[in-house]
């Protein structure tokens, strides 16, 4: 590899020279010193330049911000940086020009609607707190599939491309199968069924879905990812809410102990739910839902209010 | 659930009642007792009922070849079945009949061909051997993750549906999304390489691919999942060969580990491949194949023959 160390890695002591890669967040010159930011996934580290070397200090000239660079040098011994990791290069190589200005505003001064932050993701996720998102999704499924795992769930991989829909309704994308009409599942829950059927007994399968509904609430993705879990043998739905309430909190559970970091970057708090969760039970929650002034036939979908009032409702009540 | 334990589970000491579920792999009579086979994912038990016990005995008496059924009752204390575990039972419930008789012999005197045994494939998994290759996949793939999420790789989930093709040709699948015409991706390779572009680094998408090659080999299938690894600031070639191998021996390793049973059934050996593995470089290959008496022009791609011949040179000459 390029480099030898991350830049979260960078410590005193570290004798010898060190190699880093990244992309220049900043440069600044203060008297007879250049200051340049550079940042990996793991943090930022300032390299400093002092006129004094003339060949570094011409060569980091034109350095702009999000350049790609590989910065070979010592950790400062002393270091004065307000970043924290202080390095004293002996050689700076560019290894990815960007273009100047760069296309959205990286240092956070301009906010860019989500259309151009979306037409330049890849440099908007350069930023720490999108990134952050991003890693807590995997942390969140990696918790789940820990917990799937060692409780004797097995993953499987079942067919995306199906004859027929399996949740009936028009919202499926076609597809030319060689000259004959197929779809995209909505769900692979006709696999799973067949699964069971097989006598597999505990499985999932977490992989892609799609649903072609025409849709601008922020609530609805044509193409998204389920972990879909079917088990045999269960005597109600009590053995299936028991399964879902521990997938969630062993999913949270992982992201407490390992995102720390990025939830404090995004200033969120996560609690691990307690289990069991509280149950709520048909028809009473049309009655709980009336007391709070909402007014739903028995029997009747619960809107997106209603859900929001007997959140409210579970808190106040069980602390939940 | 329903059951108590799984077969596997059941071992003496066991007092009181136990309740186990599955499907009748066998039903005989000897005498004035009916031997009942009972094969759950984890293994088989026999069921004794005597005729004494004259309600059950009628009870049980049109049971047949995968009925699914629960039976509840105690280990017998000196068993005297052949599959290791009997239950003497005080109840027998089927949960659901099966056809008779069963559209694919299960017993295993008449082999299906294939294409029948894919028609009845939830039948043909419920043969141990079949299932077992599907728990080897699921621990291969496991192995593999535990690998990627412990060195710093990011499990990404990237967009199936594109808007043209990453690898150029005419064989992807053409959907209909909303009026305009996108595509099933043949490999995630686009979006891996944006995120690089993101400064993530290490990450791995483990998902679907799909290819519209018409193609009649054992080698090809029209959808396919993939580990997809990308990862920034590499030297060389030599620097992807390293996670390539250590992924491939992680996931065996833990095939070994956790699947002897499975490996056993399917009389499989499997070593888990040291590193680093051999390495055997261009243009040497082509000597090396010409030896062994296959003539490829310099730079021509291998076929399958050649892979085959450096397999076997690496074996002989390295032991690997």
């Amino acid at each position: 590899m390029l480099r030898t160390h991350y830049i979260g890695e960078l410590r005193q002591p570290l004798g010898g020279s060190v190699r880093i890669t990244g992309w220049v967040e900043r440069v600044k010159e203060v008297g007879r010193l250049r200051f340049i930011w550079i940042r990996d996934k793991t943090g930022m580290a300032q390299v400093t330049v002092s006129k004094e070397n003339k060949a570094l200090f011409e060569k980091t000239a034109d350095l702009r911000l999000h350049d790609f660079i590989l910065v070979t040098g010592k950790l400062a011994e002393k270091p004065i940086a307000r970043v924290g990791v202080e390095i004293i290069p002996t050689e700076v190589k560019v290894l990815s020009k960007a273009e100047t200005p760069l296309p959205i505003d990286v240092t956070g001064h301009i906010k860019s609607i989500l259309s151009t932050r979306l037409d330049w993701r890849p440099i908007d996720l350069r930023n720490p707190k999108n990134a952050a998102i991003l890693k807590i999704q995997a942390t969140l499924v990696e918790g789940m599939q820990e917990y799937l795992n060692s409780n004797g769930f097995l993953q499987v991989f079942t067919p995306c491309i199906i004859g027929a829909g399996s949740e009936g309704g028009a919202e499926l994308f076609e597809i030319d199968y060689f000259g004959q009409k197929a779809y995209l599942r909505q769900d692979p829950q006709l696999h799973r069924q067949l699964l069971m059927v097989a006598g597999l007994d505990k499985i999932y399968d977490l992989g892609p879905n799609w649903r072609a509904e025409p849709s601008h609430t922020p609530r609805h993705l044509c193409e998204y990812r389920a972990c879909a879990v079917e088990l045999s043998y269960i005597e109600d739905e009590r053995d299936v809410m028991k399964v879902e309430e521990e997938l969630v909190a062993a999913g949270i559970k992982k992201v407490v102990e390992k995102c720390q970091d990025e939830l404090r970057l995004l200033e969120k708090e996560v609690e691990v739910p307690k289990t069991p969760f509280p149950v709520l039970t048909f028809p009473e929650i049309y009655d709980i839902l009336e007391d709070m002034g909402k007014k739903i036939p028995y029997g009747e979908d619960l809107d997106r209010e209603a859900e929001k009032l007997l959140a409210k409702y579970v808190k106040e009540k069980y602390d939940h």
